[in-house]
């Protein structure tokens, strides 16, 4: 027997309720994908404008030892600062995000994600691996995905010519940025220094878990 | 001419299906990063009860040259015994997972994928490459995806100092493991010695293949 | 107050295009993935019939410094000649393929896009680390996705033993194919001479933007 116009109703509004999750987690996978093609390929005029919340008061990025720069304008300040790298021979910056762990806000509206990022960056005279974790928050404004909050935390960022292991320091990415940060680095520690703590991640955040159903 | 409501329950019946396989291959693709995320971070007290099925009798795992670990218990045991690590200065572990193949059984209740490895391992001593081919199976039980048989076989785990190809040794995961696993090696070989072989995939299995339509 | 059966129809309607949507992603990104895969375990013979578009008449391969492919004919002589390296020892060939930016076309039918590749290669003899961007079109041939055009461009390939910044070459892919190209090298530079450029991708295709919806 056919269902009632009614119970049609019902399937039909959960079919939707489903959709559109699935359609958020493939649209902050291309938004974080968007946002590292940019970088990679020095295209930093897009990376505010496409990829971060414009409506968020605490909007904010770090990496490694960078320090948090926090609010739009901290935001644009700093991607405006990368701009000198293009006048660095060879220059490129090249953090892929894989394995995302995302889950959502019960509201459908932000969430929460750990990406792993392998890594490398180099000039015409320098050439490093950088490994390590993105934690980073999403938010939806006018019903499109937006980066709130991105730390990207390397366990090692090492030059080739010596291990992760042996490396004496892990550089630093303050050389290169004009733009100051707001706050003091949060989570990164190089790894000359970390590894000799046993149990390196117990302050990092824990994996997002699944909010109570939307 | 709107369509019957027999029409439309037939199509809203479709789109059930439909949205239940995008939904599996999501919850696999997330439940698989959750397992390498908690792994990396050694949160190995959240593996089982997370990411394995509970109520299958040859629940397996297996990496480089651990051998099999089969059965619930031995699987628990496996992964108590990666506690040890946490009193290793510097350590960690990090197997990726991207590029997945991902079939599913015509019931819908269970699949089989290929996915490849970027890896790194280190402690304040070695650093090592490990990348290779994740082999996994998966279950539902209760409504959720779990991981039933996972094997990682690397191509290559070399010491950062020596390559691949000059590695006189891929080293070994049993120094540090005191659970003794159930079955031998089934598919690696220490590229030291694959290298010789032609063709050295011929007896890995081959990429799944879809079901006949569920 | 429940809809209207006309309603619930355009409400179907709409789901069943989203769905499709939803599906082409993800089909395209296992499509990606099995040819990753085939390469990597040398199943040539699988990847033509598997992965690629048949009537197409300038359906490409280029990878490195291969030159251009171009026709079907071509692109099965190209992968026919890949055999030859199942009687090297040791060889392997791993480009990965992550982070994809897929948009579509206004009709469903084709979609552009770019990833990001980390990979490696080697022999009995030698290891290499190749890394790099993927532009990739797809088509859709009687309802299934198949690649159009397909072209790995590294920004490095250099031999483990030196960095990219340091290698005084980055290789050739030629040495080991005699499948002749159609056309030059359209993109790939080698890193020591793109290294002294400044603002090297500058000549790179934009990342494909969203097609006015379907």
């Amino acid at each position: 027997m056919a269902p009632s116009n009614d119970e049609l109703t019902r399937t039909v509004q959960g079919l939707l309720t489903r959709v559109q999750q699935l359609e958020d987690r493939l649209e902050i996978q291309q938004l974080q994908s968007r946002y590292i093609h940019y970088l990679f390929k020095q295209r930093f005029d897009r990376i505010v404008d496409e990829c971060f919340a414009k409506r968020l008061p605490d909007v904010s990025v770090e990496f490694s030892d960078s320090g948090v720069y926090r609010g739009l304008d901290s935001v644009r300040a700093l991607y405006r600062s990368f701009d000198v790298t293009k006048t660095i021979p060879g220059f490129f910056i090249l953090h892929m995000a894989v394995n995302p762990v995302i889950e959502f806000a019960a509201d459908g509206l932000s969430a929460r994600s750990h990406w792993l990022s392998p890594g490398a960056a180099g000039s015409d005279r320098s050439a490093s691996w950088i490994w390590g974790t993105f934690y980073i928050d999403y938010v939806k404004e006018d019903g499109r995905w937006l980066i709130a909050h991105s730390n990207l935390v390397p366990v090692f960022r090492n030059r080739y010519e010596t291990s992760w292991a042996q490396a004496p320091d892990h550089g630093t990415v303050r050389g290169v940025l004009s733009a100051p940060p707001d706050e003091p680095i949060t989570l990164y520690k190089p790894y000359n220094e970390a590894k000799k703590q046993c149990d390196m991640f117990k302050d990092h955040p824990d994996l997002p878990r699944p909010a109570a159903k939307r």
